[in-house]
């Protein structure tokens, strides 16, 4: 068998490589997830996870760093000045990638009487589905139909 | 402020949840890169990546349990069998969860000269890309368009 053409290129600008280094751990994606839930608060988003408090604040750091979420003063009532995060335009950009793990999730490892959620369309109310099409108009029907192949960034590997 | 709806609800069945638990880690997400790019065998799978041994063999043991690939034998001449590994169908499906970290790594976090890899509709060389739409037949345009109601599966939370 000859060697599978992608050991010819290189990873070191792999772009889904440098996702997963941005929100590819387990703590990113659930904290990820209750900020598209809307859950904007540190305290809240302890509510529904079991996160570590110091993780939790890492995470957030981190997600500032990088300026997926951005911080907003708040304060209630009596209370000091806190901050709260939200999702920067560059962080709403990985809704994809939520959906495409929640449409995953729905399909093989929902409970019994079907998935907790339901993505909608907020305008008409009608459910969403994620679809990959190409340039020419056509619908891929599954993976087997997708071909990758080197980029304009695209580096060969050297030994 | 009142809380946010999303804290009503229990994360105990989220299919997100359950999709990061079966792929939710930089190894797993990265051994799954390489599998999709038709790496299939143990050794080639160290050789674009960092990944340690022990880890890239219990990341292949996790995902032949949970059928995301399976082990298929093969001989090479003079030498012992030995196991490569393929994608099921369930494994295939994830090819979503790649493309959307792709797009936003493509985005976000692309070499100058542009993205490594293109990715291409096998069929008729045209580039791809993900879309999101209802089943009325509307194109969303970005996240504020989508919206998450209670499914069939949902359960409030209990305290």
């Amino acid at each position: 068998m000859s060697e599978p053409e992608a050991l010819e290129w290189s990873t070191d600008d792999c772009t889904i490589q440098r996702t997963v280094e941005a929100i590819g751990d387990r703590w990113s994606l659930i904290v990820l997830r209750e900020l598209f839930a809307g859950i904007r608060r540190f305290d809240q988003m302890t509510v529904r996870t079991e996160i570590p408090r110091q993780v939790l604040t890492a995470r957030l750091a981190r997600f500032t760093e990088l300026g997926i979420a951005r911080r907003v003063p708040y304060q209630e009532p009596g209370q000091r000045t806190r901050s709260e995060y939200r999702l920067t335009d560059k962080g709403l950009d990985l809704y994809p990638v939520l959906l495409a793990m929640s449409a995953w999730g729905d399909r093989y490892a929902a409970p019994a009487d079907g998935p907790p959620i339901t993505w909608v369309h907020r305008g008409c109310g009608a459910e969403l589905t994620q679809e990959v099409e190409c340039a020419d108009g056509h619908r891929l029907a599954g993976t087997r139909e997708i071909s990758g192949r080197p980029g304009p960034g695209a580096r060969r590997r050297t030994a």
